[in-house]
Formats: C-alpha cells, sequence, structure tokens
C-alpha cells in the first residue's frame, strides 16, 4: 500500500474542499449571513491539513486498483467530517453527528435529510448543502471513470460489470482527457437546466440549487413543500427529464458531441433504462389514477415519482406514503434497480439487473437442457464468465448488507416499513423512503446510533460496496 | 421425455392417495362423521385414474433428472388437486380454489390456513389434513433422496449444493433401501413423539395430528388457539425439541443408528444449523424480555417461536405480531433461512446459507487480495466451484421470485407487512406470517388471484423452484 501517495490524494481533496466551501461562503455573504466562524473555521482547518500532508513525499508513483479504493474511500469520509464543520458551527444543525449525517448525505447524493424546516437554514449552508450533491456527482463520475481505466488489474474484476458497455476510458487513452471531457458535460447540462428553470419562472437560487440536486442525484430541496412548493406543471415535467438524463450513463453523451447519436440509441443498457421505467410508470400510473384528477395528471405523477426514484434522486411532489401499496412496491423495486452505470446516479444499477437476468436464464436453460451452451450477450458483446459470475456475488453482498442493516436500524423500534424503506433509501441512495421517513418526513426520528448505520449505508452505496470494506480490513493496512 | 413413464408415476401417486384418504375414512367413521361422499367419491375417482393410467405401459425405462423433475411436480400438483375434494364436497370449505389452496398448504407442509374455527371442522378431514403435511413431509424426504442418486447428471448440479454434506445415498447403494431407512427412521420419530405428547397429557386425536404437524414441518393446528390452547410448558418443550430433530438432515440420523454419533455431531451444517438457532433465539428473548414474566418463560417462547420458523412448522405459542419489530426482523430472517437440507424442512436451507456466507468471504478476499487462491471448504471437503456458483444463482432465481410475488399479491391492496410476509411464509412453506396473516390470523381475507399466486409459491418453494420452472417450460414437453 502506498500510504505516502494517499496522503498527497488527501491533501488535494482538503484543498479542493477549501476551494468549495469559499464559492459557498460568497454565496453566504450575498445574502446578508454571518460567514466568518461557519465557514472561516472549516477553510482555514482544510489549508493547514493541505500545508501539512502537502509535505509528505511519495517515494514511488504506484498506484494500483487497491490504492485507488483506498483513497476514494478515506477522501468521501475526510470530506464530510470537514464539511459537516459549517452546519455545527453555525448552529443551524447543533450536533455534529447530525451535521454528519446530513453532510454524508450530500456528498453520497442521497438526500435524506434530518430537517423538518430548511427554509428556517441561512442560504449560504443552503447553497453549501445542495453543492454537496453537485460535488458528489461529480466524484462519482471520476471515480467510475478512474475504475473503468484501472480495470485491467484483475483485483476489480468484481466491478467490471459496472460498465459492460462502452465507457470513455476507452474512447480517449487518457484519463485526464477523460475527466475533462465528463466535467465538461456535466457543467453544461447543469447550466442547461437552470436556464430552463429559470425560464419556468423559479428564483435564481432555488433553480441553482435544484439544479445541483437533479444533476447529482441527490434530492435535498430547498422548500419545505419539497418540489410541490413550485405549483408547476413545467418545472415538473423539466425535472422529470433532466433526472432521467442524469440517471443516463454519462459515456453515452460523449457519443453525441462525436456524433454518434445513433450509437448512444443503440446501447443496450439505455433500452433497459428506459424499457424499466416506462414499465414502471405504466404500472404506477394505473395504480393512482382513482385518485387523480385525469389520467394526465397520473401519469406526470407517476412518471416525476418514477423518474426520481430510479434515478435515485429522492425529489417528490406528492405524498406517495399515500398512494397505494402496489404502487409502492414498484417504488422500491426502483429503488433497488437504481440508475445507469457510468451515471451519477446510484442504486444496483441497470447493467447489473439486466446482467442478473441474464445469468438466470442462461442458468435456467443450462438446467432445463445440460446440452445448451449459453453465452451472455450484452451489447452485442459476449459477457466474460467472471463478469455475470461477478454480478452474482454482488448481489450476494448487497443483500447481506442490506439484511445487517435492516436487523441493526429494527432496534430502534420504528415499524417495518419505515425500517425497511428507510435501509432502502440511504443504501440506494435515494433520500425519502415509506412511513416515518416518508417523503414529507425526515430522519430525525432515528437514534445515533441508527444514524450512524445509515450514514455507512449511505456511503457503501455510494461506492458500490468494496473499497469501504477494503478500508474496513486489516490486511490491507499491513505492511509487507 | 418419457411421457408414459411419467404417466406410470402419476397412476402409482393415485393408488397410494387413495389407500391414505381410505385411512383419513376410517379416523372419520370412528368418530362419528359423514365419510361416504367426502371420501368416498375422491377415492373412486383416484382408482378409475389409477386404472385409466396404469394401461399405459412405457416402452423404455429410461429416468433420467428431467423425468424426475417433472414427475414430482405433477405428482405434488395432481394430489392436491384430489387431496381438496374431501374438503370441498363435505361442504367444511365450500369453495374449490380454497380447498386446493388449503390441500396445497398440506402437501408442501407449509400449514397456511383459510380456516378461522378448525375446531368446527368433522374429525376425520381434520385427521386427513394434518395427514397431508406427514405425507408431503415423506414425499419430500424421497425427493431428495432421488435427488442424489441422480446427481451424476449434470442438468442437475445447481441443486447439489442441496447435500454437499454425507447423504443416505451415498451410505447405501441401492435407492429402494435408502428410502426404507428414511421412512423407518421417520416413522420411528413420530410414534416417539406421539407418545410423548400423550404423556404430557394431550387426547390422543390432538397427539397424533399435531404430531404429524411437526414431522412434516407443516403447522396446521387442530385447536383454533394453536399450541397455546394446550396451557403445558412440557408439551412446548417437547415441540420445540421436535420441531429442530425434524428440521436437520436425515442422514445424521442414519449416522447415529450406524453407531457412529461423533460423525453425525461433526456435521458443518448441523453445527451452523444449531448455530443459528442459538444465537437467534438469544437476540429474541433479550428482546422480549421486558413483556414476560421472566427469563425463563421469555427463553421458552423465543426457543418455540425461533425453532418453529427455521424448521419452518410455523406453529404459535404466542401472538408474536405483539412481538416488537427487532424480534420480527429476525424471525423473518429465520423464514429465509430455513431448515437443514435433507430434512423436511423448507427454506433456502441452512447448507446454503453457509455455502453463500463462504462464498461472499472468499470473493471478497479475492477482491482485496488478487494473489489469494480462496478454496471454500465445507464439511471438510473442498466445494467445487460450479456448487458455489448454483447458490448463488439459487439465491438470485429465490430473489427475482419472491419480488414478483410480492408485487403479484400487493395488488390486493393489502400493507407492506402483511404483503411481505405473506409472500415469505408460503414461499418458504412457514405457514403464519405477521400482519393479518400473523399466527392468530388467517389467509381468507386474500383475493382468489393472490390465493392463486400464494398456492404457487408454496408449490415453488417445497420442491425448490426449478422442477415448477420445468412443468411450465415449452421446451420440456417438445418431442425430438
Amino acid at each position: 500500500m502506498n500510504r505516502k501517495l494517499i496522503l498527497r490524494i488527501l491533501s488535494r481533496a482538503a484543498l479542493a474542499e477549501a476551494a468549495l466551501l469559499l464559492i459557498s461562503a460568497v454565496v453566504g455573504l450575498l445574502h446578508g449571513d454571518a460567514v466568518l466562524i461557519p465557514f472561516g473555521v472549516p477553510i482555514l482547518l482544510l489549508l493547514l491539513v493541505f500545508l501539512a500532508l502537502g509535505r509528505v513525499k511519495p517515494q514511488s508513483k504506484d498506484f494500483f486498483a487497491r490504492e485507488g479504493f483506498v483513497s476514494v474511500a478515506l477522501a468521501w469520509g475526510f470530506m464530510s467530517l470537514f464539511g459537516a464543520l459549517p452546519f455545527c458551527l453555525s448552529g443551524a444543525i447543533p450536533s455534529f453527528l447530525d451535521s454528519v449525517f446530513e453532510t454524508v448525505s450530500g456528498f453520497t447524493t442521497t438526500g435524506a435529510s434530518l430537517l423538518g424546516d430548511v427554509e428556517l437554514m441561512p442560504k449560504g449552508l443552503l447553497f453549501w448543502r445542495s453543492f454537496t450533491h453537485w460535488i458528489g456527482g461529480m466524484g462519482v463520475l471520476v471515480f467510475l471513470l478512474a475504475l473503468t481505466a484501472l480495470a485491467g488489474d484483475r483485483s476489480i474484476y468484481l466491478m467490471r460489470a459496472e460498465s459492460p458497455g462502452p465507457s470513455v476510458g476507452k474512447l480517449t487513452p487518457r484519463l485526464r482527457a477523460s475527466a475533462g471531457i465528463l466535467y465538461l458535460i456535466y457543467l453544461a447540462m447543469t447550466v442547461l437546466l437552470i436556464a430552463l428553470l429559470l425560464l419556468g419562472g423559479m428564483e435564481p437560487f432555488d433553480s441553482v440549487t435544484n439544479a445541483f440536486s437533479i444533476a447529482g442525484t441527490g434530492g435535498f430541496a430547498v422548500r419545505n413543500g419539497g418540489i410541490a412548493a413550485y405549483h408547476s406543471a413545467y418545472i415538473e415535467n423539466v425535472m422529470t427529464l433532466f433526472m432521467i438524463l442524469f440517471g443516463t450513463n454519462f459515456t453515452l453523451y460523449y457519443f453525441v458531441l462525436a456524433k454518434k447519436p445513433l450509437e448512444a440509441l443503440a446501447n443496450e443498457e439505455l433500452r433497459w433504462y428506459l424499457g424499466i421505467f416506462a414499465a414502471a410508470t405504466l404500472a404506477v400510473t394505473i395504480s393512482i389514477l382513482p385518485g387523480c384528477a385525469g389520467v394526465l395528471e397520473a401519469l406526470r405523477l407517476a412518471a416525476f415519482q418514477n423518474a426520481s426514484m430510479m434515478s435515485t434522486t429522492g425529489f417528490a411532489t406528492a405524498d406517495f406514503n399515500l398512494w397505494p401499496v402496489f404502487s409502492h412496491m414498484f417504488l422500491l423495486l426502483l429503488m433497488f434497480v437504481g440508475a445507469s452505470a457510468g451515471s451519477t446516479g446510484g442504486g444496483f444499477k441497470v447493467s447489473r439487473v439486466a446482467l442478473l437476468l441474464k445469468s438466470i436464464r442462461r442458468e435456467l436453460s443450462r438446467t432445463l437442457h445440460p446440452r445448451s451452451v449459453g453465452r451472455i450477450n450484452f451489447d452485442g458483446k459476449t459477457v466474460e464468465t467472471e463478469t455475470s459470475h461477478g454480478v452474482l456475488v454482488y448481489l450476494s453482498v448487497y443483500v447481506l448488507i442490506a439484511t445487517t442493516g435492516v436487523l441493526l436500524v429494527s432496534l430502534n423500534g420504528y415499524d417495518h416499513v419505515t425500517t425497511f424503506s428507510a435501509v432502502m433509501a440511504t443504501f440506494n441512495n435515494i433520500g425519502p423512503g415509506l412511513g416515518l421517513v416518508g417523503p414529507m418526513e425526515n430522519f430525525s426520528v432515528f437514534s445515533p446510533f441508527s444514524k450512524i448505520v445509515l450514514s455507512a449505508l449511505m456511503l457503501l452505496g455510494r461506492l458500490e460496496i468494496y473499497p469501504i470494506l477494503m478500508v474496513c480490513s486489516p490486511s490491507v493496512w499491513r505492511r509487507k
């Protein structure tokens, strides 16, 4: 393990976070907030960390998957701890643990909040809170990119299922160039979304923060009523469209930029993604129709909520707690399926679900017809056995962690639906669940222990489990 | 596909069922029931089927896994349809669909009932109802035995995970001899249980029917209050012990008979089975302690309920609906884990859970340490990759079917807990669930469509999924 290089990466993360906090402090100043203590102190601390860790000189440039996993997991944890300081120093969230929960929820683009009345919060802090979603989404894109670049290493073969389709890494050979392209696409789409929201009559502050939430597929709202507070079908439909867009594999936008839009449309994961979304929207529309003013309203509500769940954003325009149980089951299923690989969304990922279903079909046909060969094709290519095996393992680990989470959170004594949906909503990085953590409620009901468990689930889900397990494994840290 | 041989097997099943119905009719006569129509008609029909199908002469004796799977699935369905006749002909359960549900629940040793007041039912029918559990349990033992005997065939490699440990098939080379030994053990243990229940002051009719329920790990009760109606700690403890014993791999009893008890105790699945049971009992005891009169009462209730869930019997001495949510999560987990392979119990099976956990650990260590070899040992032997892969596939298929079941049953509009636990309780062949299908309730609340879905889940769970899928696959039936 190249520890010195990891420390160097953390020093860079500290500098970046100081700069990002500075932007938020400026927004706060413009709105007349007191920013000296809440933002000044963490910026100063981060600069000290940068200077201290920046003195470490790595002796080698060896950087393998293991170093990548560990530095990503540590960076996420480190940035959450320092990013929590503005909330507790300002007194907006008095408890440090609660501040960390809110910040982990931000950086992991979950959007599970402890706040009952967000409109009370100073604008600078509210901006920082939504900004963490946007930063987290950007971080995930680079993380996935780096993984693909390292994919030659056998140790991460389990994660290669992540992007069985095209990947930016294969398009431009240099990591730095690929990251630049992804950032530009991410930035351009965010700016476009802000413009469209402004056109719909939304205030500039709300447009920017909501766009951050959607770009990172986070889900922190800046109004107590969530998105329903804007009373605008136009805004809802724009958001539905962009939640779907940000839940799409970003490589496909690169294809569009490279003037190969047909290749992007032919992508198999995209077709699964849109197919599942369309089928679920049809089912939920029918399910909620009796309680709606008409088919169009039911369709708009269902499409918004399904896009919100599947992209793992977690916005709500209606209290879906009150919808029929059948629609809940679909929402829970979409929570699990999640967004496309290579997007800012979370969840199990559409490509994994597709590979899982294909593996199951192959295995069943092998059982029924022993002499059949049974290859799995995805996106026109034969999938290696190791990849499909990796998806089965990922499902098993996923089920094991989710079960452990449910057992630990059930110690809190809340009802089954609250317990189960809180675990699903955090582990898949959605935000709201059902019951006491429904869209019109928040996570403040939980005990400190449950908050720690749920924070861990958010990190596990966001970084796709293995990096966090790696950091927790003593043998990884042992010197050779 | 050797269709004629399958028809011949069905004709034998018809004859056997006629004989078993005759026994129940005699019990009914002794209690003064009207038996001519309820039992006479199905016996006559079964004899006609026997005579008609018995005329089919198989041209070949080819019998492979495929024929085995199909004939087992057909026999279970066929016997359930004819076994349902006494209930609807007598008017005890007026609807034929409901009678089929009750009988499928019996033969699959599930124990999910539609009856609110079982004490109203004539004794002969009540005997037949419990008898189906005992017959089903016996059928499962032979089914598993036959599978092991056929295990050389590649097509069932997925099911070999069933019994990675010792199996009777390996002990006595001839199938018929092995089946005889299993039947004798099963019969002797049932007789011993009847004797112990009689010693506890239970009426002879109740002793026999309850022993049938426990031997088959079914769970139909003959009193409205379930096992709590007997108000006897002795009876509860005897039942706890025997539920655990009938959830144990029967091969181990063969070892004991062969005077090798130490080999039986060294069995790895047994140690996992007892370990999980002990850990869960400790957790549930602590969880329910505040509502109990003392530690001993809490321990007795927890041990009984956990043994009932893990062996998939489904008896209840307390309304665990009222227990804390934390204990419910453990009960749901035990429902999933289920009993040992090679027992009369259902569920995912302890050996599969153990292999799954070992596979996950192996895969994680391969991710963390790319150069590690990572073999899985079970019961002192190295497990083939195909076997551990098969367990991962089985989990995926299991999750897929359970999810489909939850979606279909949620159309009924009941709450999440009722919907989810009804699927878990039928698919794992337990019986009662939580909420509206809790231990003091019954399944009569469901719509006909849900009853059909739940019946299908009982059959899928009991026959470990693949045989039922095989029967439903058109390509299996196609002539070459």
